[in-house]
Formats: structure tokens, C-alpha cells, sequence
């Protein structure tokens, strides 16, 4: 075993979207995965498949798909996860049972009603069932940072006796500081032993802490680092990996060990995530903000004049970032457009990048400089989201506003191969337009969510529109873009509604 | 002296202005200072005096109206920094010189082009002459974590005996590791002596380590934190005052040492510095965050209700989350409005207030819940921001879209009491009517960012509009909020023209 590897175990799909408050579907799931086989993740948590019918079938398809990382499922110790687990991974090139269960006092006495005897066999049972599938089996004491520490080692050392071959140390609710964490893992570490097995943290970002303790674990001796792109997860997230991975390089002379991360698709996949999850990221984030490399103050200008070294410690290019967007325009061929594609981190079959490209020859007899937030927005709207089946189709749509009257919009929807023309007035164009789309619909799903915004800072900009229904408890994202801002959001309802009807099928929903 | 206690060094206003690529005008800078006040931090540095005649006006206007903290202003070693910074603060009710200068190895080099000994002799001016205006004199060494530590040591000490009261330690580029920063600080305090002295540290947040690196240095003996709202500044940005707080305030079991910090101000100061600067506030983030508290998984929901404990080391109330927005509706009297705009932040005086009510008596008939996001919109567009002189203003605009024809705008601006209507058609409905302004207006103003954002989660959400422009070297933003998304664009694109006239008005350009 390396001892200055340190693997990466990306949780995005798993701890990230269970934040994200909707659900990707498969096609998105796949499409982070192999972004994450693109940056040499070590390990993919793909989700948890006993959690529901989407999350077995995305976990499934990732294994099938993405060959390089090991591919992890998450289990609770009940049997039922880990059958599920073992079979939604069955055809992975390489597979990992992930199973938990909590070893805090607080967390046994109200969540569990269990006792510590009970945990034991709890972990014993669970870890020996997943040994009998995969020689690769990981086990993680949640909320281990708040238990009592020999029963911790107790606990640990059961799971390497049953098999477990990874032991994850999580600080599950973000209260561990850096000094005390890093010696709690050193202790464990010590008092369990090192022998044939990696120990493993998952630093949750309540107090701002996540990277600092991770790190620390990384001192004491931790050899995987669960962490997510953006440090997307539960509440204020989970430690990002690419602020663990730059500090690790950076510092390479205060830890000895380093990551086999590609970080220079570091820009590219934080971009990816946050259009497919809808979540954004600052411009100050860490390593992967707008501003992160952006020198404003004339002193720190006049320095990096002088010498790049004064104020930046690590190189833009380090992590992919671009500095300015390039622009592709009409006389782009399908070549340079496709290389483009795939450096925003965008994994296309050769039917997409045709559709795509088409798109693409369009926008340009619209705007004269496509930039890449335009090119992401489209292809976001028009080539990934698709829904296999489109209960609606926009046909036409027409709104106008103004001083002089109330905002009035009329729609004409695709639905059985007929068209349905409705028109309303509203506050504003987006709820003129959004009653005529009700006024079509056999249903009423009520809206929950709602976002808008520019892809580049040009009046012509591609307006991007990203809007959550809710019907029957079944919610469905869509994503709409376009030149027209308008246009823009009526997409995104309507491409809700479609799957919201995929989403209702699948769990036999009547609509 | 307290041991206890840890003073907050507000530095938003200065170190976190300067990274968000426009100035904030002085009633703005005045704004964020009072809600500081009533946060109860201990010291604001509201700008660097010497930079530039507005940075030097909002220092002085925060001066003579904020009474409560310390107010500090910014200067270089050179004579002229100091005395500017003097003159702008000497209506304080009590006041603060920050001088500085860089102290390692790469910035005397490169950037001064000093050798030790200059920067010694500049240290020592530069501290007696402030300390001759004030006996509450701050002294930095820039780039203190990567100098050595015996000139560094030398340094300290001569500013000690030249008059520094508080000496501060910036990791400005983000290097620092949290153990060996900590130990840094503690070999420094013990070297140089706590006598008479606060020793505080200023970390910055390029490795994700700002707020770890700060806490660090707490355990280590300093007494002040600098820090800002939301982690605004430079680059990654400084380290958050809130998490830092927070930190402190979760784990006093293991700090022995709080600051004086009202926290449940902490969510509303959040939002009023994210207006105001336009930098939004990722979901994720610690503390403030809207997903700060959020829990998603089943398992997490389940743990939550048998004992909120489980997940959660803070709770939302504390730091004064609302959990979700409140809703003020059409009778809602003046009373309950007025104690709502200041429960948001914002410090109106009466004739603001009456202006602001009759608003949002308007928007009531527009909508049945209006929000607080609806409210903190049309406070920045139509009472905040506001230009004494208005040069241009809107008076009638009317916008056509469809999938039939090209997007069309005609825009009436009013222009020294005379109406001037413009139509033109463009890529979208904005960029048809910023067509139609640019036929109206004398000159051509560069569109350098364009934002656009829904303030709630509805499709009748009031929309807000963020753009800069820039003509001549000189930027200037505008806001604009309406139910009507298309409006709130040309709302935001009139205003930032009536600022960029006051801005070359101060700098005696000719538009």
C-alpha cells in the first residue's frame, strides 16, 4: 500500500445530491460520473440504492458505465441495503458495499433505540454479509467524532475482523476543530492498528471546518478523504474536494502524500455540477470561484506584476481555470466545437454532439460571440435533460408587457399530437405566461422552486431559467434556455411537467 | 484587559469592497456600518482613506455617523496615507490607524523593492506618526506568514515601541497550515509579549483554510479577529466572521474564549451585504447559507424529530435564520412594515420609511404575499441606491416577444423635462431594449455584468436586475426589482447610467 496516496472517495452523487433538493436522473448522474473518472477520482459513491427505485437504477448504470474509479453503494446494516447495494453494483468493473450505522451516545439512545451491544451485532452481521459479496467492503461509525472512543476502537476492530478493509471516520454533524480531530483519528488509528486496511474521514462543513479537518485527519494518518465537488451535501455541505486536493499539492511539504487528481479539471467539473444540481458557486468560493485567481486591489495588481508569487500561491492554470471565457462564433466548425464540449466536461454521443452542434449554428446566427455559459446552458436544456417521452411540446408563445397594460401572454402546447392554444394576463410575464401553461394542463403541480439567470454578462446573453414542480409529493426540475429570458422559463416549466409525468410513471402515479 | 474576550475586526468594508469589482457609494458603505453596530462587532475599518476621494468620504461619513465600534481606516507606511487616514477619521466618536507593510522576503524584493532595514525605518515612522494623531494605532505585517521570524519578531517590537497598540499577523495569500500557523502565533506572541498588547490575525481563504487558520491563532493567544461578512475579499476571500463566531461561541469547551457578538443578526447582515455588493451567498455556506439548516435525507429528517440534537450543534434560531420567510400582505400596517425593514437590516430614515410604505402598498395590489425578498428588492432599487440627481428616467416602455418575430422594445426616458422615446428590435428582450436606451442616450457606456435573479420561489416573484457599466475607466452599477423581470433589467440599466453621471461628476469626466 502507498502510504503517500491519499484516495479520493467523491461523494457528489451520494451526500451531494441527497442536498441538492431534487433528484438527477440517470443520464445526469452518469455524466458527473464520468466527469469524476475524467479527474482520477479513486472511489464513486454513486447513491444508495435501497432509498428508492431512481436511486438503485442510477447506481446501476453508473457501475455499468464508468469503468475506471471503483464504484461505491451506501447501506445501512439491515440486509435489505446490502442485497440492494450488491446487486445495483453487480456489473461494476470494480465494486464497494458501503455500510453505517451510528455510534454516538445521542445518536443510539434517540435515533437508533439501540443499544451498544446491539450496534455490535448490528456491524458484525451487516459487514460479514458484505464481505460474503465484495472482498471490498467499507464501514463507517456515523457520527463517530461525538462517540466514546473505546467503544469506537471496539467497534472498529469488529469491522476488520468481519472483513472491512476501509474504516471511515465521519464527523457527521461538523463539530470537530482541526487540533482535537486530528488527534481523536491519531488515537484510533493507534489504539486499532493500520494493518492491511485505510482509514478514511467524512468532514461535514457546519462551522466552515470541513477541509481543516480533513486535512488534519490527512496528518494523523488518514488515507481516503470523502469529500464532494463545490463541497455540495447535508446542511452547510461536505469538506470540497478540490480545496482538499489544492492544499494537499500546495503543501506537499507539510503532509508528504498527495491525491492522483487530475486538478486541472478542477473549473470544468465544478462548472458541470453546479449546472446540473442548479446549485451555484459563490464567486469567492475557494480554488473554483469566478474570483479565486482575481486580483482587485492596486497594491495586490502593481505585486503580481512585479511577481505572480507575491499574492498567488497556486497558478490558475493549476485547476483549469480559464480567465476569461473563449467564445466560439459562426465560423467554429464542428471539430473545435466538440473539443469545446468535451473540455466543459461534457460527455456526448456522436448523435448529441450533432443535435448539439446544430443548436449550436443557430445560436450564432443570433448572437455573434457564443461564450461557454451559453454553449453549457443549451446543452443543458436541449441535449441532457431530455425526457425520453414529451407529454408537451412548446409550439408557439407570445407575451407582451409594458407600461401600458397588464402582462399578457398566450401559449400554444403540443399534447397527443394536437395544439392547445391558451392565453392569460399576470404579475409580470413569467406568471402571465405560467397561467397559460395551467390553463393547457389537465393538472395543477405547484411551483417550489424558481431561479433565473444570465449565462454571460452581455445584454444578449443566454437566459437560463431553472424551476422544481411538486405534484402528489413527486417533484421534477426542468431547465429551460434562450436568448429570450421569457422563452427561457416557459421551457423550464414545461420540461418540469414532462418529468414529472416520466417520475410519476415510474412510481405508478396517476397524473 | 479581558482574556476572555475576542474582539471583531470588521474589515467588509474595505478588505471585502475592494473584491467585489465596484464601488459601494457612501449611504451604502453607511448601510453595512450600522447593521455591523448592531451586530455589535468591535471595530469596522471602513476603507483606505489615501485611495481614492470616495473611499476617503465614506470613511469619513461612517465616522461621523456610527458611534458605537471602533472605526479604523487603512494606510500605507507613506506619511500622506497616514494623515488622510487621520483627517478622514477625526469626527469619530473614537478611531483606529491601520498601517501596514510587507515584511517577507518575496514582497520586499519584488514588490517594494526595500531591503530589511528600509522597512524597519519605515515601520518606525510610520507608527510614531500615527501614534502622535491616535493612541488606538494598529500595526500589520503584510505577508507575516511567509516571513522570518526573527526580522519579523524585530519588527513587531519596534512597532510596540513606536505606539502600536493591536499588531496583527495576515496570512495574506492563504498558505498557512492551521497547526503550524498556530504554533507561528504562539512563538511570536511568546517572543514579542503580550504586555499592553492585542495580538490578531487576518487569514485569507485561498486553500479553504481562512476561518481554521483564525481559530488557530485564537487557541494561540490572539485576542482580535479580522473577518468579514459572507468571507468577502480579495480572491477566495477573507474568513468569515460568522463561522468564526460561531466556531467560538459551539466549542467555548474548547476555546475558554467568545466575543461579544449579537449572532441572531447574523442572517439578516448576511442578506443586506449580499444586496448591496451583489456577491450572492452560495446555499451551502456555513452558518448563513439558505441550506445552512436544511435537512434533506429521510434518515437525517427521522434523527431530527426524535432529538434535534442529532444532526444539529446550532440552532437556526441563534443565528437568526427565519426557517422561511415571512409574509407581509396588503394589511400590514405601517408599524409591522417598519419593524420588518429594520428586522432585515436596513436603517431608513421617516421620510424613507413613508416612501418605502406607499411601495409597498403598491406591490400588495400587485400580489397577495409579498416577501421579504420582495421587500429587500424594492428597498435597494427605489429607496437605497438612489442618486440625488436623476439624469435619466423611465416614463413608459412596452416589449413584444414570440416565437412569431423578433424581439421589439420602445423605451420613454424622460431627460431634462423632456420625453424621448426609442424603439429597436434585438436578441432578446433585453438586449432589444438596451438597444432602444443607447438611441436615447448621448453617449456609449460599456455593459460589463448583467445579473438577473427571482427573489422568492414564485413565478409572480418580484425580479431583480444587477448590471455595471462602464464608460471612460469609470464602473458604475444599477439594481432594479419589479414583478416584471424585462422591467427590473431597464430599470437596473437607467440607474447605473445615473450613477456613472455622478461618478464622473466626482472625478470631473465629461459625458
Amino acid at each position: 500500500m502507498n502510504d503517500d496516496i491519499v484516495r479520493v472517495f467523491d461523494t457528489t452523487l451520494r451526500d451531494g445530491e441527497q442536498a441538492a433538493r431534487i433528484n438527477l436522473n440517470t443520464g445526469e448522474k452518469v455524466q458527473i460520473a464520468r466527469q469524476l473518472e475524467k479527474l482520477n477520482v479513486d472511489i464513486i459513491e454513486a447513491g444508495f440504492p435501497a432509498s428508492s427505485p431512481g436511486d438503485f437504477d442510477a447506481v446501476r448504470q453508473v457501475a455499468a458505465e464508468v469503468r475506471g474509479p471503483v464504484i461505491a453503494g451506501l447501506a445501512r446494516t439491515k440486509e435489505e441495503d446490502i442485497t440492494a447495494a450488491g446487486n445495483a453494483l453487480a456489473s461494476a468493473a470494480r465494486f464497494r458495499i458501503h455500510t453505517f450505522i451510528a455510534t454516538s451516545p445521542i445518536h443510539m439512545e434517540y435515533k437508533l433505540k439501540m443499544t451498544p451491544a446491539e450496534v455490535l451485532k448490528e456491524v458484525e452481521s451487516a459487514v460479514r454479509l458484505a464481505a460474503s459479496i465484495t472482498s471490498d467492503v467499507e464501514f463507517s461509525s456515523e457520527d463517530a467524532s461525538r462517540s466514546d472512543i473505546d467503544f469506537l476502537a471496539e467497534v472498529y476492530a469488529l469491522a476488520i475482523e468481519c472483513g472491512a478493509r476501509t474504516l471511515n471516520i465521519p464527523d457527521t454533524v461538523g463539530y470537530a476543530m482541526p487540533n482535537e480531530f486530528g488527534e481523536f483519528c491519531s488515537n484510533i488509528i493507534k489504539r486499532v492498528g493500520r494493518d492491511g486496511v485505510i482509514w478514511s474521514v467524512h468532514c461535514h462543513n457546519d462551522l466552515g471546518l470541513g477541509v481543516a479537518n480533513t486535512l488534519a485527519a490527512v496528518r494523523a494518518g488518514a488515507r481516503q478523504v470523502e469529500c464532494t465537488i463545490n463541497g455540495l451535501g447535508e446542511r452547510a455541505g461536505n469538506a470540497s474536494m478540490e480545496e482538499i486536493v489544492m492544499g494537499l499539492r500546495t503543501r506537499f511539504d507539510h503532509f508528504g502524500a498527495d491525491t492522483r487528481i487530475d486538478t486541472t479539471k478542477f473549473f470544468s467539473t465544478s462548472k458541470l455540477v453546479s449546472h446540473l444540481t442548479g446549485v451555484p458557486v459563490q464567486p469567492n468560493k475557494a480554488v473554483v470561484g469566478i474570483n479565486a485567481f482575481a486580483h482587485e486591489a492596486g497594491i495586490h495588481q502593481h505585486g503580481v506584476l512585479c511577481n505572480r508569487a507575491t499574492y498567488e500561491i497556486m497558478t490558475p492554470e493549476s485547476v483549469g481555470s480559464p480567465g476569461t471565457d473563449l467564445h466560439l462564433g459562426k465560423h467554429s466548425g464542428k471539430h473545435a466545437f466538440g473539443e469545446r464540449v468535451e473540455q466543459l466536461g461534457y460527455h456526448l454521443t456522436s448523435d448529441q454532439l450533432v443535435e448539439a452542434f446544430e443548436y449550436f449554428k443557430t445560436l450564432c446566427d443570433k448572437k455573434k460571440d457564443v461564450s461557454d455559459g451559453d454553449i453549457e446552458a443549451f446543452l443543458m436544456d436541449r441535449i441532457i435533460q431530455a425526457t425520453p417521452v414529451r407529454q408537451y411540446e412548446l409550439m408557439d408563445y407570445a407575451v407582451t408587457i409594458g407600461s401600458g397594460g397588464k402582462p399578457t401572454a398566450s401559449i400554444t402546447l403540443s399534447h397527443k399530437n394536437q395544439d392547445i392554444t391558451e392565453a392569460a394576463v399576470g404579475n409580470g410575464p413569467v406568471d402571465a405566461a405560467y397561467r397559460a401553461i395551467l390553463r393547457i394542463l389537465n393538472f395543477e403541480p405547484e411551483l417550489t422552486e424558481f431561479k433565473i439567470r444570465a449565462t454571460s454578462e452581455q445584454a444578449d446573453a443566454v437566459g437560463e431559467a431553472h424551476v422544481i414542480l411538486r405534484y402528489k409529493d413527486i417533484r421534477a426540475q426542468g431547465r429551460g434556455a434562450s436568448t429570450d429570458i421569457i422563452e427561457a422559463t416557459i421551457r423550464a416549466y414545461i420540461e418540469a411537467v414532462n418529468r414529472l409525468y416520466s417520475a410519476a410513471a415510474a412510481r405508478e402515479v396517476a397524473i
